[in-house]
């Protein structure tokens, strides 16, 4: 089992156990995952950048994951091939040449 | 390599390419994750549960995975170590026997 | 007419003339607003605190404000009157010997 | 004084007296709304879209209102101005004859 295969199956187990599926559609899980990344941006607010708190970052970042996976799953995606994926059209749209060194928007190159 | 540490090679490979570190800061990666997971949402928005786009649905996903690895790496956190931490907290918070079938949040079981 | 009673007419004239209504309920008026904050959010990303463009900053706002105005008309609350009350509640989780220069929580205080 | 002046008029009375413009950049004002937003959402998460209990929705919807004021006067903002010519502007992406009775993005008009 690799990894990704092992967060998806715990996290299955885990929703299964409690009868959470019915729950689960994914309108409710692409709330959730706003629900919690807003609790990790609450970690940084009024803060220098670095002063968050490393152990309650790991725990709402670790939900954030949670939910990202499980919504994955509902689609039936392959998280590492859709980011891969991803990291490839992203090349497209930032050219190395173009986008060396400056954080602009590629509508903005 | 696992697929983990191979999605994050990737993306550092993206990032030290075109000099982006000097951006990526937790803060700044806290509210990219967020600004990704309203894009996300809003493929949801006025519509049932099923209907969002699942080709944009992908692409979004893939980018709060994308930072939320990024921002796990920051840290030096092991993904698949936090999240099954995670879950492992979670289900003291949600025993079986209380959270069977409710989505009742765990401060009201 | 007050400002505010002028807003909300002119946000239900608008929303009206396009048959919308139906699409209104209050859980999608409150992913808007999540839609909105997030592509508010986006203004300041990779940026110091005072660098976003303000004329993009001044259009989010007000889409912000927009769906948080139909939000409250959907559950009959009088805009101001939360918000001064809020204010009220507020100032007893901060009293100002306690918050007074600090950026702490009040759980933290 | 209208409604929305004596709004502002209150938050920057108690900002004030707490010391706290010091945090209050634009940036971070930005990161408060979407915080407030998120949990919003949370009051809507696993649910139908009228079961939100409504107190909360309304302490949680003033908190997002509170921190867009301030954000407005930040920038100098007149709340009811920048409403109501983002409607203007809609008007012209939503046309009545193309928008009625649709929920689609005006890019899909």
């Amino acid at each position: 089992m690799t990894d990704n295969e092992e967060i998806i199956k715990t996290l299955l187990d885990f929703r299964n156990e409690r009868d959470w599926e019915q729950f689960h559609n994914p309108k409710d899980l692409a709330l959730a995952i706003n629900v919690e990344a807003g609790e990790l941006l609450e970690l940084f607010l009024w803060k220098n950048a670095e002063d968050a708190n490393k152990e309650t970052v790991k725990e709402e970042l670790a939900d954030i994951f949670a939910f990202a996976f499980l919504l994955a799953d509902k689609y039936g995606f392959d998280v590492k091939k859709i980011i891969l994926d991803k990291i490839k059209t992203n090349g497209e749209k930032y050219p190395v040449d173009k986008a060396k060194g400056t954080a602009k928007k590629y509508t903005e190159l």
